[in-house]
């Protein structure tokens, strides 16, 4: 099959696919357009029929890796019926979303977070976030493993705590890049966190 | 009583005093040595004697709210014989001290964390926080009301994650200065969590 026989949708996605490979090995501010376009196989110019810039690129590449999150655990929702279960894929899973994304940037965190495109995508992603938490702690509450209570206030308080460990383990590392070690001991870090909270709500 | 009359230790006082007002009525960029030596009633010249700048001024006021904060939990750690009464104590001395910091430089929270003599000051700062908050704990293991276990761990951890929720509460306000209804919302988080931690070690 060649390019032109390609649809549009596969192609966007094989491009989305090349530029997720491209800013995980070379970070955002060392990846070119070229690179994107020399994985893929394809002329810079019809690269840019698709992206205008590579800040674009970035953008949708990690929309991508923020709707295949949701969509994921959302899978998970519907196939698990215990809020606990749920609380544990949960959180091992949002360590990897974390974890991907900053890969893909590799950039002080603080200069991506406080880029506008990044700002509008991670506010979209929290509200979309705290919707999941609090459907799966519904769930322990239908299940009668959760006493009943505000589950939109308990959601956003455990994604706000979460959200804290990974700022503050950024802020020790005096803001450089986290290792693989780090992102280890952060999520033992997580996963202590969650299994605090599981047993404050628990019956 | 004169200037002259007075120890130098009482002048010191007088300043950082005099100091400590203005910086938190000004905030540290919009406050001036000769803003301070006003409120003393004293020449600019002879505060120049005791500080060189206003940033060696700031550091010396700041050092003393942090003193002023471990000599006052350590106090209540000798007259208290509860662990679980002296986190509580810990954690809302802990939010007016921040609160009062947070005040003094009315800077946003990324430029000031990032002075180098501000890092020191903190460095130093979450090293006698942690000795006090695992002395606190092994209090409650000694008194029977926590399970034994790796307490210099278990404050670290603490400590992390009370960090993390303030630093996640200035990002989500980006990066202004937080009002008073923004350090009450905080206080209940950082109560909240202490009260989840309590009940994860509690025999």
């Amino acid at each position: 099959m060649t390019d032109s026989t390609l649809k549009d949708d596969d192609k966007l996605n094989n491009i989305l696919k090349a530029a997720q490979k491209k800013f995980a090995q070379f970070g955002l501010a060392k990846t070119t357009m070229n690179d994107i376009a020399l994985e893929l196989g394809m002329g810079k110019a019809s690269l840019y029929y698709y992206f205008t810039c590579k800040e674009q690129l970035f953008e949708a590449v990690v929309l991508k890796e923020q709707e295949e999150f949701i969509e994921n655990i959302n899978k998970s929702i519907k196939s698990t019926d215990s809020g606990i279960a749920l609380l544990e894929v949960y959180v091992k899973r949002r360590q990897v979303h974390f974890e991907n994304c900053h890969n893909l940037s590799k950039l002080k965190y603080d200069s991506l977070a406080s880029s506008p495109i990044v700002c509008k995508l991670l506010g979209d992603f929290y509200k979309k976030e705290a919707e999941v938490v609090k459907t799966i702690l519904e769930i322990g509450v239908a299940k009668g493993e959760f006493v009943e209570g505000d589950m939109s206030e308990k959601a956003d308080f455990l994604i706000l705590v979460m959200q804290g460990l990974r700022l503050a383990t950024i802020k020790r590392k005096n803001d450089t890049i986290l290792s693989k070690q780090d992102h280890a001991v952060l999520t033992k870090h997580l996963v202590t966190t969650v299994d605090m909270f599981v047993k404050s709500i628990q019956k």
